[in-house]
Order: C-alpha cells, then sequence, then structure tokens
C-alpha cells in the first residue's frame, strides 16, 4: 500500500461514478467562457440555439424544457405538475428511485398504487397491464428508465405501449440512460421525460432537462395545482426557449455554456457511436467482472444498464472500507449503493467521457486488487483484464 | 453609426448589469476545474472549506446554507420556510422586487400587510414602529435591502433594530447588495438573509446563499409546512456543510468551484476594499449623470444603492431603443427596468469586477452617446466625464 | 487618489499595450485545452489545418510558416536565412525597431546600408528608388512596416513596387500591424514578413508566423549559410505544416490551439470588419488626444498607426509617473516608449480586443486625469472623450 | 474491433507519451488566465516569483533561466554559450539525443571527442575518468541523463563527480528526468543543466529551463562567441529574474503562467512524493512488460528510467501499426523510437500527471492488446495487469 501515493483526501484521478461524472474537455473549456447578461440579444439567441440543438439531441417534435437545478429539480416539478387533484396514480418500482418518486406522487394523487419487483428485478409489463385493465381511470403512470442505485433498466419501449394505448399520460425518469443509449421519447409515449447534463452527456450538474407532449402541456395548463410562478414551476418556462421572450428568472448562463458544448460534442460525434460505445464499456465490464468471480446485481443481465455496473458486494466486504481503498491504492472513485442497495452493491458508472472501454479495464483492476487487498483473499484480475479485453478486441 | 463594428447580435464587450454580471478572471478559470463527485471525500471536504469561508465573508456566527438554485430559489425557500400556518407578515414594499415578494408570503400568511412608498423612495422605519406597535403578533417581516429594479436601498440597520426589539423575525433579501457595501448581518437582526455569489461576488448565477439566526432554525424546524425532501427546502441543507454528512442531492460542482474563487478573491482583496470601489464607482457614476443633465431615479441620492445607479428616462426616450444603440454603438449592455420602472429608467450595475470607477467612465459615455444620438439632441458627455473624473481624483 | 483602489502592484484591469495584449476570451478558453502529443494523427491533423487557416487569414498562396517562438526569433531567423555572404543589404530605419534590425543584418551583410528619417517620420519611397538605381547589385532590403515604438506606418506598397522592380528581396516586419490593418502580402512583393499572433489577432506572445514567396525559399535553400538543424532555421520547417511530415521539435502545442482560436475569430469577423474597428478605435484616440491639448508622435498623422497611437510627452512629465499614475487611479496599463523614444511619448494600442472605440474613451480618460493629476493642470479630458465620441457617431 | 470508438483521427483520451505529455488540470486552468503587459509591475514580480519557485524546486543557490522556448532552444543554446573556440570538448553517447548534441558542439569545439556506448546501454564513468587522464586540458563534457529515445539513463553523479575533479564543465540535458526523479544538480556538479516544464512537470512545451553555476555564468561572459542580442542568448536572460530589470525580448507570458501552476502543483505534493509515484509506476509498468512476455529496451533494468518504460518491439511488428491499433482500439498514445530506435522501440512515458501506477495498467493492456490483435497471436494480458498490481498493492 503506498501512503504517499493517493491519499483519500487528494481529489480522485478517475471519477468512475454514476454521476456527476467529470466532464467533456470540451465543455469544461466552455464553462469557463464570459458571463453575458440573459437579456443580452446575443445571450437570447444563444439560449435558443441550445434549445433548438437540445431538441434534436432528443430527437423530438416538441421543444425541450431546461430547468434551472440538477435534475431532482426536474423530477419534483414534473409531479407537482402533471398531477392534478384526484388523479389516480400508478408508481412502478424496482429500484430505490422509483421507490423515492413515489413519496412525491402520492400526496398529490387522489389514489395512489405502486407494482414493486426486487430491486434486483425490472417492472413486468404484463403486471402494468392487468394494473391498468383494472384501473381504467388511471390518469398517471411514472416510471424510473435506469433505477441509477441498482443499474438496472426497466423496458420503458413496452410500458409506454401500454400506457399509451390505455391514454394514462407517461412520466420517465430518464436521468441516467438518455445520452447513453438509444431512446425514442415519442416513439415510446414518453408524456414528460426527465433527465439532465450531468450523466451521460458529460455536463456538470447544474440543469434539468424536460420533454412534454401536447397532452402533457395540456395537461399542466389545466391543472390549477400546476406550480407557476415558482421554481417548481415548468409553465412558466414554456417559451423561454425563444429569443422574443424573457425569462421567468436569471438561467444559469455558465451551465447553458457547459450544456451547449456538451451537445455539440454529442451531436458530432453522432448518438449512434456515442451509444456504442456505452454499451460496448458496459459490455467489457461486466464480462471482466464475471471472470473475476464476482457477481452483477441484476439477476438478469439483460437489465443491466449500458450506463452503469452493479455489482453485488461479497459477503463480508465493507463497501466504505472497499471504496476508500480503490481511491487510496489507485485514485479512482466510484460509487456506492444508496437506501437498500448502500453495502449491498457498488456501482460503476459508464457515462459520456467514462464510456470508453478501457475505463473497464482501470475499474476492474482498481475493483479487484483493493478486494483483494482488503480481503487478503487476492481476486483473478488478470482473468478480469482478459475477459474484458476479449469484448474490447470483439 | 457603425454597422461592422458591432451588431446588437454579438456578444456585449462590457456587461455592466445589475446581474447576471460577468465574472471576475479568477473565477472564469475555476470554474473549469475537473468536476469531483460529490461523495469523493476531497470533494466533501472542499465544500465544507467553502461553507466555512463563505461564513468568514458573510461576517457570522452561524453556518450559512447554499441552495442550489439563483437567489430567486433562496427567496421563495424562505418564504415557505419561515411563513407558518397562521403567521401575521408585514411586508415592506419600495420597489418591484419587494412587492413580487409579497406574492409568494400573502398566500403563506394568516394576516398579510404592505406598508408601501413610492419606487424611489425608501421605507422609513417610523411606519415600520408604528405597524408593530399596532399589530404585537406580527410573526414575521420582509424587506428588500436593494430593490434592485430602483437601485434604491432600504434602511436595514434602523428597520431591523426596530424588529428586534418587537420580536418579530426579519427576512432580508440582500441579493445586489451584499458583499458591494458593509452589511452587519448580525448586528441588525436579519434572521434569515438571502444573497447570491451572482452580483457583487462575480460569480455566474446558479446558487443561493442564506444565512439563518438560531430563532430562524427554530422556526424552520418547528413549521409543519417548512418545505421538506424539495428543491425548496433549507431544512434539508442545514448540515449539508460537514464533511461528515452527505448532501440532500447533487450540489452544483462547477458552481461551489466558481464560489470559491469568488470568496477568495473577495477576502483577500478584503471586504473594505471591495466596498470601497463599489462606492467610489458609483459615486463617480452619479457625479457623470447629474454633470450631462440626467436625473437619477432616486429621489434621494442618499438611498441611491452602491452596487446600481438608477437613471430616470427624459421623456420620450424609448428604453429598448436606448439600450440597442448602447450595444450597437458602444458594445456596452446595461439592464433595463422591470414591471412598473420599465420603460422609466435604464440601471448600471457596479457590482464585483464592474465595480472600478472607469466603468462609470464607459457607461456615461456609452449613456450619453446613445442618447445623444438617438433624440438628436448631443447630451454633454464631457461634463459627465470630467465630472466623474473629479471623483475618481477625489 | 485612491490608495485603497488599485495598487501598481495588483493586475491591470485593463491593458491597453502594444503587446503583449489581453487575448480574446475565445483565446484564452481554446488554450487551455488538452494538450496533445505533437505526433497524435489528430495533432498532426490539427497542425495542418491551423497553417491552412493561417493561410487565408494572409491571403497567400504559398504555405506560410510557424516559428515556436515570439515574432523576435521570426525577425531574426529571417536575417539569417535571407542575407547570404557577400550580400548588399538596404535597411530602412524610421524607428527604434527598423534601427535594431540593422544590427542583425549588419555583421551578416557583404555590403550594409541604410535610409535613415526621424523617428516621428516614414520612409520616402523614392529615396529608396535612388539608393537601388545606385546600387543596382542590392540583394535584400528590409524594411519595418509599423515601427511600434513610434507609432509611426512607412510605405510599404510604394517600397515594395520599388524593391519588386528592381528584383531585390524584401523583408517585411509587419509584427504588429497585420491583422490590425490591409496588407496585400504579395501585392506588394513581401518575400520574407514576419508578424505574430500576439498584437492584432489577440493570442499571447509565444509564435512567430512568416510568410515566404518563392523567391525567398530559393534563397534559403541556396544560401550555406541560411541556419538548419536549428532553432534560427526557417527551412527546418518548410514542409512541417503536412500532417504527413513530422516536426523538427516539439511545436508549442498550446499557442497552436490558442492561435487556432484566434484565427476562427479573426476569419469569422472578417478581415474587413477587423480592420475597420481598428481604424475607427485610432481616429478616435487621435481625435481625443487633440482636442485634450497634447500632440501625436507622428509629424503627419497620415502615419499614425491605426494599432496604436503614440502620444508626445508634454515637457518636464515623466513617463513612469504618468504610467504609475494611470495604473494606480485607473487600473490601466499603456506602453512606454523604447530607446530613443523612451520618455518622449507614451503609446496605446488598439490591437484585436482593444480595438473597439471605448477603449479609446477609456485611455484618453486615464491619460488625462493622470496627467492633470501629476502636473497639477487638469486637462480637459470632457474635451477629449467628446472629440472621440464624435468620431465613434461618425 | 471497433471503427465507430475511436479513429485515429480523434484526439487520444490518454496521451502516454514521453512529451509533449498532457497537462496537470491546475496548469490547464491558469494557462488561460488573462495575458498582462510583461512590464505591467504585477507582471514582474509575478516573474520574479515564478523564477523563485523555480530555484526552491530546482533545489539552487544560483538563480535558474527561463529561455522563451521548448528545451531543444535550451540545448542549442548551451552548446553555443559553454563552448568557446578552441574547446577540447567530450560528449558522452549513450542514445540519439546523446549523439544528436555531439552535431551541435562539434563545429564549435576546436577538438570534439565522443565516448559511445550501445544505445540500450549506459555510460561508464570509468570510461570518462580514463579519458580526462589522457585529455588534461578537456574543457567541456556534456552528457544526457535521460536519453529518452532509448528510456535510459546515464550515472550522471558519478560522471559528475569525475569531470569536478578534473575541473572541465558540466552539460547535463536533463529534459525528461528532472522533476521525475531526485537530481542533486549542485552536488553532482552540474554546470549547465537543461530541463523544461513539459515533461514530468505536466505543462506545455514552448519553455528551456536552466540551471548555470558560477563557473558557467563566468565561461559564458568571457566566451566571445557566446550568443548575445539573440534568442539564443543565455546571457541576455541573467538578470531577467528581477522586477526590476526588464526583458530582452517578450516572455510567453501564458506559458509562465502554466509554469507557475506546475511548479506550486510540484512543490505542494512535494518532490519525494511526485518522484515516488514515478519510481512506483515505472516499475510497475516493467514488472507487467515481462510477464506479458516482452522485453525491456534496456539490457540492465537498473538503468530503465523512472520516466518511461521502452519496450523492445518482437520480430516483425511494425511500431505504426501497433500504434495506430493502440489508438484505434484503445484511445490510447504513446511514443515511437527515434532515428536508431525507430521501429526497434516503443515508449510508454511516466510524466507528470500520468506518473500514477494505474496508467501503467492502462498501457499494458492497450500495448498487449494491440500487439495481439495485429500478430494474431495474444499476448498474456492478465499476466501483466496483475504483475503490474503486485507492484502497486507492494
Amino acid at each position: 500500500m503506498n501512503d504517499s501515493l493517493a491519499a483519500t483526501a487528494a481529489p480522485a484521478l478517475f471519477t468512475l461514478t454514476t454521476g456527476p461524472v467529470n466532464c467533456y474537455p470540451e465543455v469544461l473549456s466552455a464553462i469557463g467562457k464570459p458571463v453575458l447578461y440573459d437579456y443580452d440579444p446575443s445571450f437570447l439567441e444563444h439560449y435558443q440555439s441550445v434549445v433548438l440543438k437540445l431538441q434534436k439531441a432528443l430527437g423530438i417534435s416538441t421543444m425541450p424544457v431546461i430547468l434551472q437545478g440538477e435534475p431532482v429539480l426536474g423530477l419534483e416539478a414534473a409531479a407537482h405538475g402533471l398531477v392534478a387533484p384526484g388523479d389516480r396514480v400508478l408508481n412502478l418500482v424496482s429500484g430505490v428511485y422509483g421507490a423515492g418518486y413515489g413519496e412525491w406522487l402520492k400526496p398529490l394523487a387522489g389514489a395512489f398504487h405502486e407494482i414493486r419487483v426486487g430491486y434486483d428485478q425490472a417492472i413486468d409489463p404484463a403486471d402494468v397491464q392487468a394494473f391498468l385493465a383494472a384501473h381504467l381511470d388511471t390518469a398517471v403512470v411514472a416510471v424510473c428508465h435506469h433505477d441509477t442505485p441498482s443499474g438496472t433498466l426497466n423496458p420503458i419501449a413496452e410500458i409506454g405501449k401500454i400506457v399509451q394505448a390505455h391514454g394514462a399520460l407517461l412520466i420517465v425518469d430518464a436521468v441516467s440512460s438518455w445520452a447513453g443509449m438509444e431512446i425514442d421519447i415519442e416513439g415510446i409515449g414518453a408524456d414528460l421525460l426527465i433527465t439532465g447534463p450531468n450523466k451521460c452527456l458529460g455536463c456538470p450538474p447544474a440543469l434539468s432537462i424536460l420533454t412534454l407532449s401536447d397532452r402533457a402541456w395540456a395537461k399542466l395548463e389545466a391543472n390549477p395545482k400546476a406550480p407557476r410562478a415558482s421554481i417548481l414551476s415548468i409553465l412558466d418556462w414554456k417559451t423561454a426557449w425563444k429569443a422574443s421572450e424573457g425569462f421567468p428568472f436569471t438561467p444559469s448562463v455558465a451551465e447553458i455554456n457547459a450544456l451547449d458544448a456538451g451537445l455539440d460534442r454529442y451531436l458530432s460525434e453522432t448518438p449512434e457511436a456515442v451509444w456504442a460505445r456505452h454499451a460496448l464499456t458496459a459490455r467489457a465490464m461486466r464480462a471482466g467482472v464475471k471472470a473475476m468471480g464476482l457477481t452483477l446485481w441484476a439477476t438478469d443481465e439483460a437489465i443491466a444498464s449500458p450506463t452503469c455496473t452493479a455489482v453485488r458486494l461479497p459477503e463480508g466486504v465493507d463497501e466504505t472500507l472497499l471504496r476508500n481503498r480503490m481511491k487510496q491504492d489507485y485514485g479512482v472513485v466510484i460509487s456506492s449503493g444508496r437506501a437498500e442497495t448502500f453495502n449491498a452493491l457498488v456501482r460503476i458508472g459508464h457515462m459520456g467521457p467514462t464510456a470508453y472501454p478501457l475505463y473497464a479495464v482501470l475499474a476492474l483492476t482498481a475493483l479487484g486488487g483493493a478486494m483483494g487487498a482488503l480481503t487478503g483473499k487476492p481476486l483473478d484480475i488478470g482473468a478480469g483484464v482478459a475477459a474484458a479485453n476479449r469484448v474490447i478486441q470483439g
């Protein structure tokens, strides 16, 4: 062990977390641009161009909305905006974030239901179908696409199709999946999808990105309880994208500059290429994890997210000691679990600038090396890296 | 006129607004630092050190709170947190922002009152005294220190003394005055003061800074309606400054790095020196405005803020044409009025990096030059600049 | 006077010098990009694209050369490369830089001649004509376009025509004029022109830019004394622009990134627009200088450079005291004279990011204010600024 | 293989070269600071403080000199300055750079000698001793400490002792070793040592750093051929470090700002800690190389530099194909050999920001993976990484 090397107090050399992730160099250059007055006509034009670029990146026909706070703001705002008094609401729970969203939905709903599965599993669309058939007046369904504390995906395309056929409005939390994998937002019928620039787009955390269908806008406008003149209001920002309109309050200028650079990077690299390297990195990581004799958290590898690999902690391994050791000996910082998954798993993010397969090699070495050092039973790091490399060499 | 020179579409050369202001170079360098994971021990330590530095800059004995949105979030959160059901609330209105704050307070209050003066005047402390004597059960008083759309100050020291003696809690909006002039936060008895880094501290807009007295914390904790598990919650962030605690949600890492640099600059230059150059710049500006034959907005120059000079628009001068002309011919962007003061005045900010007296010269030239060009009646720019220079040369 | 305001030890608020100038914001963003290995294929491609962009900005048909040191390197290298043993060389001297160049040329030449005029005057093309007619074997003529320590221009178009007709090779020092005014490099017959990014292109000082005619290349290749395998070699870099070739030694990667951004800015704003604002700024400055009762250094205003205004120091005004006072009271830094012009004049640069007319106002105020404060005899700053403004309002 | 992943045309993800290396984040932040006028008193003070900091980092009692070009300038300047007409000069050659230096020394020397060993070996101090005993009038000895194209070290302490005892002046090229390992500059008797910020200090390439003993200064001053008034002059810069003196020409302001940040990083991390991680990284790398069945270039591992690992290319492996494949499949860029070592070896730098042991893992994977893919005979990457990890876990 090397005391002199990397005290846990030093900044990470490699931030391989599920967010905040470090940023693309282009983004770090752009965020330091001079800060313009929000009503400077050139900033008004700039803001409009960023929203148009964002619309293109999202692949939607309506105008997206940027809220001035990290995605937790978008999620809270979505619940307050879309759930009207008396609404019957179905929340789908396959993890900590899905469960947490219920805490916001429940007090707003007239009737509140949940479908729950184990946190290492995914929602079964058939259960949604059955619920909706039994509750025809369901107004809103909420689903978390990638429940980050579990690293698992829900089948939003299938769920979306069912909800769309039924006529309820669908809220999708796609914070940590969007821009790391393909999401056909309108195709799956997402009425209000929340994401952010601070995961797979490689920007800092400070903004929410929301897409709304025409039905979602209509619901918001009709909802007397939808926040207005508030930080929680989506409605206030509906026309803010137009250079001819003002802002309800000052947008986060530097973060908008960062988002602009993140979008340029995403579009110029092409979304398809970005998704491909997220998928490749995750495949290399999972192959290595298994080859080292460790176990993925997801009971079915098919639901493991391309943007995050959750690894089940072996009996007796303390996650804090493990992550401290990884930082101290290797300079690598990864994410812990949250709530029910805390101390049950650790997570390696594959997001934006870290979605390159060599980062999987790096994570495998640090994970295996630190775990072996902690337990005194060395893991076969070599097997792990070799397996990852076979995926890389395809 | 020079078409080729500076189309209104080009970014401003000189952003002399009342916020967002451009940032200090130190801040623009710092905001592009690598973004760390919020639970990286080195970020936890960093966050704690920033809050401690902030406490020092604020000159208070309690720990300040950073909320993750520009000061409008802090203002909304303060109202929701400090006003409990049934509270009698007094709101002091000497401008657009004071009036706007009443819109948030009113629905939260049991009984709601306002003292109003003209938007070019300041609240008379005697009126506050009289009101409180007549309404002994008043629980909360709110005052805007610098009502930015008017460029005018309220006498918060005197008001604070009265409120403190009475026992009500005092909310102070010091967003655009703090760090540009001395505010003895605890001395004046501010229980919940809201400010931000995006004005006189020369940072970008994306964070709120709040100071709370022990009484304010007690009120929040006792208030069943105070937001919890919400972007609007102050309580959620009470212990977030401790490196040993977590965050309720991801802080805006890049903006924290920027704030850190802004605080370093403020403290190393010394607050006294910073306040002195704000005051000097404003004095130079006001001398020049008067020498050019224009009129200050404030009826009494003593209430004109050192952080902003509001100039009454002469009859027949359209503010949009004027500001466009200033940008086109001089590359200078200043602020318009808001609501009732829109098209009645224009405002030049003296905040942080623009609080140097030569910026007053620059603003005078652009203001006088553009107005003369628009009206066909040249102003005596020379007299304005000479008057400003006499102030500079003291 | 304000001690607390701006100690001379603090960095300048406004660097209005003749170089180094502060940089465009785009340049400061770009210089902090990750530093690539010079043989990384993506850097090789990048370098080629920068040289091609530079060729476009220069408006020439041959490939320019970048040397890895500020323009003094280019100037020294040009002398060593173009002057062969035995060459008859004519050096034209209208200022300190022209005279200094002779120090390099003289020991390299077979026969060395100079035409000299007062340092506030320009070379008369007729004198060049007469000299060449009398010395038919003259091989090289050297001229400084903008002799920066005097702020004066030589008529290079006329001189170039004469030299071209004669058949000698022409060296042109255009370090501080290029990119601030039109120079038809091939039209005037410049065989080896030296400039740099650190003046009117708004980049930092660290690179030389050279253009060579085919005749210049032929001379270099034939010259046995032309430096090879040396920092002073131009030949070493002849093919370095090609992505398929290597570099003789490591180029200054960060500075190349900065140059790239400076060129983007220049080309996107359009050279014509850039030249126009340099000219306008200089006209405003000169009008103000005269209106304040000061005297231009150039005996004939027609030879005053659009990139620099040299102001004759009144009797008894010490330039160091004056410039210190300007910095202390106004935060403005300007350039002193050099050698023979030291303490005889001061110079305000209009270069790149400072070539906007409001900077003239700022310089006039600081110059006039400081001089008045020093001498106890206030200058009419008002008249100066008003005159400048009349030019701005055109 | 992944076409979509990392075209060779994209910038490297991981620049693991022997220089230019990518920079520390602190350096990339600092290089974008506003560019000050070199004669701004605050820059003069800053320059002095940087040279004093540099002196501390170098651990010397004389004042170091910064030359304004990457270290090749310092090397050329040293030869021209220290070799006087008629001098007997001994050049020690154990690699391409040592041999190249002879090309500069030879034409300057009265008598010129070389001691040569194979490029995978080190100079034997006994041979130096023998030479000097046989040539008592030897005036100058030159040695390359780390001959980068071979990744090998010469025993400069032993050589220095011998040269010092003899009385000749010793030139040491420590460009790619200094700041990555301990060098007792005065202890070993280096009279003129050349290094730079662009290797182990983690700054961009654009400056040379020179240390001179009093004897070296005396020699320069006495040498009529030592360059003066030239980019090649060391003498011109002798007093430039003093804030009270001027500069012979404009220093590279942005690069000085970068150097300042690199020195801060080096001194605050402590040189000992920096050297330790360079050594650890190289040890991990060498262990992995051998475990994968590859061969180090150095015939004796004891002479392998801690700042670079040179790996012998197996028969039939083309270095260009190999390095392209490493970039394409892994995003990793390493250095090729030069001249005689080209296509005989490849080199992985361990310098500054890449001198952390996980970078060795990363390099091993990319090197082994690409070589296996190219040859069709997979290397045992697992064994390589495991061996590296055993070193890391020490």
